[in-house]
Parts: structure tokens; sequence; C-alpha cells
């Protein structure tokens, strides 16, 4: 079973990321904490309607201003 | 395309989350905000060395502690 198919990442997957707030787009998101393969961590958001991949800022503050509102929604 | 392709879930994933305090065994995490197919957003994780995927309680404080670590991480 190769690495990749664990879902390992063996590099950084994230080269440039995303400067628009784009939240209300964001269908979900992966957070991959730093490892050996890549010494910061990476977040990974997938857009609503095209399924696109584009990477975040964990830095930014309106990511985690997203992120803390993703995790407390409910269905209105 | 299938919706299903797309990565859009067409109901709740998770049925029961994990109560311990698993947090070090995390690889990466994806947090799946409430929408028009489950009322309430799923947080899962997949774990270190089986690739296991696992639910969290979004509510729960050690939850939101291992992710806010996860996003500011860098490899020392």
């Amino acid at each position: 079973v190769s690495l990749r198919g664990l879902g390992m990442e063996l590099r950084c997957r994230c080269i440039k990321t995303e400067s628009r707030q784009i939240g209300r787009y964001i269908q979900k998101v992966e957070i991959i904490p730093a490892n050996s393969h890549c010494e910061e961590s990476e977040i990974i958001a997938t857009l609503k309607k095209t399924g696109q991949e584009v990477c975040l800022d964990p830095e930014a503050p309106w990511v985690k201003k997203v992120i803390k509102r993703m995790m407390s929604s409910r269905r209105r």
C-alpha cells in the first residue's frame, strides 16, 4: 500500500493561498498539520459548485473565523 | 458527474463521535459545515498509522483545542 494510498501526502500540497474572502463558497475544509513532509500546516478548501480545491492561509483572521463558524454551524 | 463525485455527501457521514482524546494520532481533519443534506457540522479525522477515519464532536473543548493547534503548527 503506497503511503499516498493512505492519504499521506509526501510533500506540501499548497503553493499559494487564496487571499479573497471566499467563506460562503466553501463546501468543506481539510486541515493538515505540519509533518515530516511539509513544515507548515495547510488548509485546503473544497468549493461548493465546482468541487475545486483552494488553499487558505492558516494565519489569516478571516480563515480562522470561517473555520470557527463551520464548526458550530447548524442548519437554520 | 454524480454529486458524490464532486465530493458532495448526500447525508450525514458521522453516526457516533470519538470521546477519547486522540489528538496525537490525528494526521488530518476534514470539517464539513451543516448543509442541505446534514443539519449538523461534522469533523472527520484521519488517523496517522492506519488511515482510519474517525468522527469528532465539534462541540468538545478538546477537539477545538486540537484544531486550533493543528492550524498554527510548524515543524520544530
